[in-house]
């Protein structure tokens, strides 16, 4: 009988084992990938071009529960940006400690060009120029990263203590326990997003 | 003559050496601390309660060179709150990669609850409400913590290639280098969200 073979490396199994590093440990290099997967580094360069290209791969994971908005020219830009940032922030929040290995490295994968493709159009319909569109997008992506984070805060993100003034004391007492206070606070900021970018674009006469 | 002695052990270098950890692997362990400062884990715990004591140090270290403006109850509520998020981001900035393990506790370091205390302050002082106060916190936090991971982000964030549509395309084509670009897109989100905020502030009738 012996021991079942190994599972055979692919790209999508040293992915996985990258992904599993970042979760528990904040990082990976292709050594630790090589022992986790006991192969030699050279084994995994037959399947990926570099840690480069596994960052592109756990780019892909992230996003893979992003379902973006239909197509609908007439529906309010304003909607279909709220959309896009509920289900980008969802994907993202399950996985923390990958964010910032993303955000230090420029997006090259498909599904997340579909994302900003989709953005880029819906401002530019909504009538922000090209400079604000590129803007608003980095608003959006800004504010959904870190409302991703928040999603893994604790659930009494601030230690109540002898330090708290009566008004921060007074805004801690109104949060309820995790999730609702993430998605409470997350569901006030996109009203205030999208109240603030239509304020923008309308003082900007370009209506 | 011998070799120098050793620096002493001391919290302050514990805490050194844990930045250095997380700036380069995203995270660090006790063990893995004891090795990198060459004493044994136990000796580590006669300077520091542990693991939780030395992610307080690090926000300690993110905060340091956040500096609040005067308390002054005449100053415009939004001027106070721009400026704090200037200084937050531009701190946070330095460390990207710490900035997961932050959010993933919760917050007991006197620096960042009088920052807290200052911004709880002067959104209950502008007329919000404690619910909106903690939320307008939490939209605060979120969007200047992805801010200051675009700061560490690549000059340019998207790969332009065969996938980017013509809106996408027009948008990245009005990109500054970085840090420019990264500085003109938080002024832009800056008065999106000051005037997001005063627009849900009226609307709730509390003036």
């Amino acid at each position: 009988m012996g021991r079942p073979p190994a599972p055979l490396l692919s790209a999508d199994r040293i992915a996985g084992a990258a992904m599993d590093l970042v979760n528990t440990t904040g990082g990976f290099t292709v050594p630790e990938l090589a022992r986790v997967l006991k192969v030699r580094p050279s084994s995994l360069y037959n399947h990926v071009a570099g840690r480069r290209q596994i960052i592109e791969l756990l780019r892909e994971r992230a996003m893979s529960e992003v379902t973006l908005p239909a197509d609908d020219p007439d529906r309010p830009w304003a909607d279909v940006v709220a959309d896009i940032m509920r289900t980008y922030r969802q994907s993202y929040a399950r996985y923390p400690r990958l964010i910032p290995l993303l955000t230090a490295h420029a997006v090259n994968s498909d599904h997340a060009l579909t994302m900003y493709n989709v953005l880029a159009a819906t401002f530019s319909r909504a009538g922000f120029d090209p400079a604000d569109v590129l803007r608003a997008i980095t608003l959006v992506d800004s504010y959904v990263l870190g409302s991703a984070l928040d999603v893994a805060a604790p659930d009494e993100p601030w230690h109540t203590g002898a330090e708290v003034g009566p008004a921060l004391a007074a805004a801690l007492g109104t949060g309820s326990p995790k999730p609702a206070r993430a998605d409470d606070a997350f569901e006030f900021g996109i009203g205030v997003l999208l109240r603030g970018l239509a304020a923008v674009r309308s003082a900007s006469d370009r209506d």
